[in-house]
């Protein structure tokens, strides 16, 4: 159970026993209060930007199907650098512990840390650790930033989608937020569902290589795919026409969905992205994607149009059309 | 008050009309999920690195003399990063919200945070933000992240302190633990003891610039004095010597840790730094550290030794001597 605090030894033995051995590596090891990275052999000289960000985690519960807060706070952050284009390289990690978290707990969030680190192919760097009394947190909460380097020339933008453009999702939607509203809300499927959490890194890798004229890519979280469609609407003043019959999407999910009340198109996921590109280069990205273990199920599924710049709107399989609105409150709280 | 969710409308407004306008760039005001940051005029290519940090601040009251959780959470960050002698560039923050916080708390922590990343040159250029249901956080965690750059050749470490070398401290000790500690426990001086958070950059870049032959540097945060010293001596494997009655030590100060049964070698610092160097160059950095505003009560407070490797001992004013350990439990927890 953990009582470990401030400064002081039991935070030392925390950092010593828990993390050190988890993440070990050179600039973790060297515990000084800030990693110093090389960036010889990073860098050509020749207009390379850095890519920077940031989330906290609060998701409940702490372990899920198909993830935890732990590779989910690796494969977030990851996830947010790589549909930026960048190749993610260093990583931050900063927990506030509750008193009383049971300490195996803590061992576990860590090692499934460590393992999402390895698949992303990235090295966490530094840390810092707070502990708050009991009933001033939820057991754990974890903030990462990550720093990526985006190669010269390379420019994804949610502000660069053009009317013409089409949109692609890699996968079925919805499948982290209905994954962790099954558990919160103890509904079993015959078959289990589970988190798409996962890192995007070699899907984004493999789509700039073979189809360097996407304009932008987002990977649709908190808000699901409806929130990124709209904030790219938003950013470029395009309007976007969805096509519900092309979306993909579990029967699982459907089903909970219908039985929660929930719309799969404001449903977090953790493992997909959209992605926009001129639509000459449609086809060739949709196969691109179907190659890639994670994109399999990759569909065409809307346009970009000049109309109703900044609105979203999806034709419905019997015909008619209806506003994608941004949601207006919480449609799931705490779902990463 | 604050209801404000995932994804969706009102975290949009809560960006829109709370973060954007406190912190508004360029880089910011693009809301991709990363930051993308141009290198070109900052760097040189002959060998400079990236410095990175991350730190959770989770001190309670939020508001105190001499500053906020807002102004701490840009001081400490940009402190860690300029001790490693790094020239602080970026910042992220992320929060973490408890449901019903007063909006005007979280504007004013805000504008607090938006003028100390001024004072320290730094600019905010990512950020998220997640709410937690009531009672399961409390008010405000804010986690900010940095990255700076440390010019070719130059090389602080806390490994590298050695038998003759000195150590200074650039002004009194202990002053935001008690500023805290006094609002806590309702304790009233005479004179208004504030907090020393600030930001320590213009300080340490002094330092580099005047006395290159500095080691290493450390601000003596959580844990205090005795932490900082105690992990220097473990890094570096040798002794530290301390005199009492070298140390600086308000009045006030003194007071109130009698009072309340602590020892201000252990109380938290957010404006001051040790420094290690060569016996030779003391005198000098003691000079040029009285030069600055933050370093007008600088003393030379201890020796490094080959004595006793890992351990710290302090002479006391009558005589004798005493072994200052890391602190095993938490003194005054939530400090920062």
């Amino acid at each position: 159970m953990l009582g470990h605090g401030s400064g002081g030894r039991l935070t030392t033995e925390l950092v010593q026993r828990t993390f050190l051995p988890a993440f070990r590596n050179d600039v973790l090891s060297a515990l000084e209060d800030q990693a110093t990275l090389s960036l010889s052999g990073l860098l050509d000289g020749s207009g390379q930007r850095l890519a920077f960000t940031t989330d906290s985690y609060v998701v409940r519960p702490l372990f899920f199907p198909g993830g935890d807060i732990g590779s989910l706070s690796i494969h977030g952050t990851v996830n947010d650098l790589a549909v930026g284009g960048a190749l993610p390289l260093f990583l931050s990690a900063a927990f506030i512990l509750e008193e009383g978290l049971p300490m195996k707990d803590l061992e576990r969030i860590v090692a499934s840390m460590r393992a999402a680190c390895d698949e992303s192919g990235v090295m966490l760097v530094t840390g810092d650790t707070k502990v708050v009394d009991r009933g001033k947190g939820d057991q754990v909460f974890i903030t990462t930033s990550g720093i990526g380097l985006v190669p010269a020339g390379r420019q994804l933008s949610i502000h660069s989608a053009r009317s013409g453009d089409r949109v692609l999702v890699s996968g079925t939607i919805g499948d982290h937020g209905i994954a962790i509203m099954s558990v919160r809300e103890g509904i079993e499927f015959e078959t289990a569902l589970e988190s798409d959490s996962t890192s995007l890194v070699s899907l984004t890798q493999l789509i700039l290589t073979s189809c360097p004229t996407v304009r932008c890519m987002r990977d649709p979280t908190r808000g699901g795919l409806s929130s990124a469609v709209n904030e790219l609407a938003a950013a470029s003043q395009v309007g976007v026409k969805l096509m519900e019959s092309a979306i993909p999407l579990r029967q699982e999910v459907r089903a909970a969905c219908e039985m929660l009340g929930l719309d799969p198109l404001y449903v977090a996921n953790e493992g997909k992205l959209i992605a926009v590109v001129p639509a000459a280069d449609a086809a060739r990205l949709l196969e691109v994607m179907r190659e890639h273990p994670l994109g399999r199920n990759a569909a065409i599924v809307g346009d970009v149009v000049a109309e109703h710049p900044g609105l979203v709107t999806m034709k419905l399989p019997l015909g008619g059309e209806r506003i994608i609105n941004l949601l207006a409150g919480e449609q799931l709280p705490r779902i990463c």
